[in-house]
């Protein structure tokens, strides 16, 4: 591989595939990783709520409460990250695109509806212990994602599975559709951070389990906070890596 | 613009800018833009600290600590952003890159300086007021963001900077650097999303102060939080736009 001298200032094809070439990591290996991160995220805050937060109820308690998080890290991030690496699956990128929408579009409503859920979990719990909803940063984040989410299903529903939409909107909206679905996951990785340094301040503050003092509990959910970071990062890194992206991803989203 | 069928299932090449051709924003007022937005969360962090939580000394209290969120945001969000969206300066594309690699260099040094004093800053807060170092989610992920900045920064200097290293290390290692270039930027926008939560939640517990309360302080800080998030948001998109990258990025780094 020649280097190009910077004497030569040519501006050559805008393609950017060369500079990934040495390091071709192959996508389904990668997606085996992700969806690995991705469960043992959702088994670490299913063991966090249930071994240290008293597991799970419906009856306005912290134990409702504890569906809250549950609900948010396999929503919003762990299934919303697999809908949104649908496309970036070379099986997707010859044929009939049809199948892989209504794939893309089911995961991303599953991903909503776990989401609402745990919104209600959230809320319910709020209500019934009397404390006020969406006052800290975290609240603030967390509801900006889940609207702008629903905005991104309805939108993306209505523009490239509904057939009305004509070319030309598809093309000008799917930038705009591929440009939210990197930034809602990274929002939705934030709020996941905030709310367990949040929640771990909350519960842990009597006698020896102080969070300051890092209990076993402290560590475990620190490492489920890192863990999902590096999840979104990865997704996030995967939906921008050009040589991953669909090879027709220029031309306008054809109609169904 | 005609679209593609997907009868064809033709694989066409690996260029991604058509997409995008719809909504041609040019770089340079998305920066002057971005630029804004970056002033605006420094003069707000620094409002904040100065209004609201006393001012700045360097005595160990937490007039001590104020310094950390300022130079946070300053260096690891904001000069950080501006370092890393150098090259996607159009006038960098031509001509000789060394001046270009010193200002990217020179920049994310600066940002990197600003980052160690801020740490400076808590590690002497927490230390004279024999607070534990270390135990939050926040402190975890803001350490492992300065961590893989200082290695992002040394390996950067090493490989691009000095002139020993071989074209292939070059090559094999820039698509490392810009994959980290914008994950760190992530991680630093999570630290500090969380760390202005978990700060509000310390500091507003008393009286008609407290957070669940949203005085004027808890309003402007949520929304220093969420400008934090647009400006990485935004930044990371724009590194990661086809259409804004140097052309000629497919090339290994060629040698200075």
């Amino acid at each position: 591989m020649a280097a190009r001298s910077e004497e030569e200032g040519a501006v050559g094809p805008r393609c950017h595939h060369g500079s990934t070439a040495m390091l071709d990591v192959p996508f389904l290996p990668f997606c085996a990783f992700l969806g690995t991160l991705g469960l043992l995220c959702v088994a670490m805050v299913g063991t966090w709520c249930q071994h240290w937060r008293g597991g799970f109820s419906l009856d306005g308690s912290s134990r409702t409460f504890n569906w809250h998080p549950v609900l948010m890290v396999t929503g919003l991030v762990v299934l919303y990250g697999a809908a949104a690496l649908v496309y970036r699956i070379p099986n997707t990128w010859s044929g009939p695109k049809l199948p892989w929408k209504v794939l893309h579009g089911s995961l991303a409503l599953g991903a909503f509806v776990l989401t609402v859920l745990g919104l209600a979990a959230v809320f319910r719990f709020h209500n019934s212990q009397g404390t006020p909803n969406m006052y800290s940063l975290h609240s603030w984040m967390g509801l900006a994602t889940v609207l702008l989410f629903s905005c991104q299903w309805a939108a993306g529903f209505g523009a490239f599975l509904l057939p009305w939409a004509p070319t030309w909107l598809r093309a000008l909206y799917k930038p705009i559709h591929v440009f939210f679905g990197s930034a809602i996951l990274m929002l939705s990785v934030a709020s996941c951070a905030s709310g367990i340094n949040e929640k771990l301040f909350f519960s842990l503050k009597n006698g020896t389990t102080q969070y300051k003092l890092l209990p076993a509990e402290a560590v475990f959910a620190n490492i489920l906070g890192l863990l999902i970071i590096i999840f979104g990062v990865l997704v996030v890194a995967a939906l921008a890596r050009p040589s991953w992206k669909r090879p027709d991803s220029s031309s306008p989203d054809s109609r169904q």
